[in-house]
């Protein structure tokens, strides 16, 4: 249960610190964060919570992340579900405090987009459905290349959630602008509940590639380091 | 009375660098820092004075995190009101000595908001006073649980300074656009004595919803990993 | 062969997570990363695969960094072609996977300067052939002083992915407007294959500079510390 | 020798870095870096060279950081003028390969301020002499104590370049409106020599008050760890 709450606290965590940054002050005139303090933010969320937490349960807060660490032989299948599970509630509860408080901003008429991932007009720059698969399964797959190494036998593992967080923000950096970015099943979910638009009906996007890059990267980690 | 000079040094810090950093460099025109430079200088005084003076005092700098480490069992009752008094007087101390800087420059006519916290009307995005509550306790319940977390006994404790202070950059980058962001109310106090507008009568909050959420994530902390 | 897989993924992250977030995100109105986030992906496809993988091949992405290695006397000279033609491989690989994605965004039209480097006219701020050709090598000669110093035995060698990509991040920072930043003739050659422009013709001083500057950066190295 | 020559190169770079940064990339419009792509080089020039070659010179790459150490019981005396005239040499010879850069770039008519320091009209946004004198102090005072701390038993020293150079980031975040930042004599120099304006006339203040902060700095540290 200790490792369920940890997974649910790190992944409210990741939704509300990404997405909250991105909703609250991503855009704002002059001094707003734009998709740079956005992307620091959600690696932050990983970075701070992996040092917090990762003892306790792994440090995932991430479908995606399970899957592949389960691959890659690092994380017991019977967890999977449970994970799943935690990890999405987190996403979930962290949205609707997000909701909380958007809805007390002045003039508040509506969530909008909410930090919600898509594809084609829902693209935050207008990219198909082709480059957002392509997108989300290679750095999804990059993910777990740097996840599976980082906190292998042969690498100084106490680094590992400065090299995982900032690989997130990485990801961000490249990937925002084609699909928002989610990599992580759960953090689409959460908000996806809440936002206008067609977030919903193109959630399964943002299961489909996340979990299939997931799984690509470890299997190339495992190719690539087979005594690992 | 090192502790208490390094907890005056460390707050002193955390107040000119943060508040200052917003002061000065925030608003300018084409090259101006933003709210990402002022959340990367908030957290960047924690990291550093952490690393320098924390194994002196324990780099609290923070009334909130004391009282926090104090229900956590990590810091005894007896030191939490000379702390406090310490970390008041060090943003005091860097209140003024900001306001003799500020007051320098080309035209100066009043210090404006001076950095301070506020809802309402005094919200930089006209946030209310829910939307206030709900973010500064939820925030600070999740700073001490990075805190307790990154500083626990299966944790790196050497990254703990990282952690934290990336942390409260991470803080700054969701929540300035609700309340400027406090998550401690020793910064708070220090510019609303110098601030134009409602920082004074508005103070209350910036000390109660710092204190609830660091009481909050410390139980959050203790019931998640019970033998710490 | 493990080794040269390894140089394949680093220098392919190198190249998508640097020239993608240059080529996706820099130059999106209000809030696009900019120059900063450029450097900043540069910097940190270097630090995650250096965690990543860096215990595998050594992470070297990169021709330049191979060559001063290798005059450094840390890198086995027979090793130096196969890794010279992995990272190119990489890089191509990750230019061909760029231009699917980019491809795939509204109203594509043709990729441009791909993130080519370049001088003369196709220097983003005009710089000429002497400014590149002086920038490119002082550049790679302190980018290898801090790679052959920040692994030395004096040095605390965990830490060197972090000196390591925060150094290239902060290449990216000062060069960016002269050349869009090589130091790197790997990443230079995938991009230049399908940039519009005089990419390939100007493609020589992107091997020759960085190679003399890497050459000339391990030999100051060896003057100021011969024992190492 | 050997340590000269690293307090040369490190300081070198620190000024082409730092300087080169600020001069070619800050003030372009639309993707420029800004103060906080500025500050975060500074920093990240110190980072990078104290872990290459800080266990060669201890890693000062500033004469008050000498002096400061010197006055906290941690540098020779005898050394304190070579080391002045290693950093001073360093920053000149950066400025030097600055120049050839800058006036390779297309329509050169000048240098203009050349990322010098200055109060008055010389001051990034007009802040006068008092105001320059209390920021250099107190930024270099402060700047000290972090150095001191980071480096001292303690403290996790191996952290210490991370800690120090972070804390050159976040003093730039704070001071560039004000005297564009100097905390460091010859960073100040090497660019005076070649700007335009009153950075020659200017210049005293920049060693005067970087130095008395650094003394300031280091007896604060004195009196708060009295056993160090």
């Amino acid at each position: 249960m200790n490792k369920l709450l940890a997974e649910f606290i790190g992944t409210f965590w990741l939704v509300l610190g990404g997405c909250g940054s991105a909703v609250l002050a991503a855009g704002v005139a002059d001094v707003g964060i734009g998709w740079l303090g956005v992307s620091l933010a959600f690696g932050l969320t990983v970075l701070t919570m992996a040092y917090a937490v990762g003892h306790i349960s792994g440090g995932h807060f991430n479908p995606a992340v399970s899957l592949g660490l389960m691959i890659g032989g690092r994380f017991d299948a019977k967890d999977l579900i449970p994970y799943w599970l935690a990890q999405v509630a987190g996403a979930v509860a962290a949205s609707v405090v997000l909701y909380i408080i958007v809805s007390g901003g002045a003039g508040f008429t509506g969530v909008g987009g909410f930090a919600s991932n898509g594809y084609g007009a829902a693209s935050p720059q207008g990219y198909g459905m082709t480059a957002a698969l392509v997108t989300e399964v290679v750095m999804t797959a990059a993910f777990l290349i740097i996840i599976l190494g980082a906190t292998s036998a042969g690498a100084p593992a106490v680094f590992g959630p400065i090299a995982i967080g900032l690989g997130l923000t990485l990801i961000h950096l490249i990937s925002i602008p084609v699909t928002n970015t989610s990599v992580n099943p759960a953090r689409s979910t959460g908000v996806a509940l809440f936002a206008d638009g067609p977030a919903l009906s193109q959630l399964w996007l943002f299961w489909v590639a996340p979990l299939v890059g997931a799984a690509l990267g470890a299997i190339i980690w495992k190719v690539m380091s087979p005594d690992d």
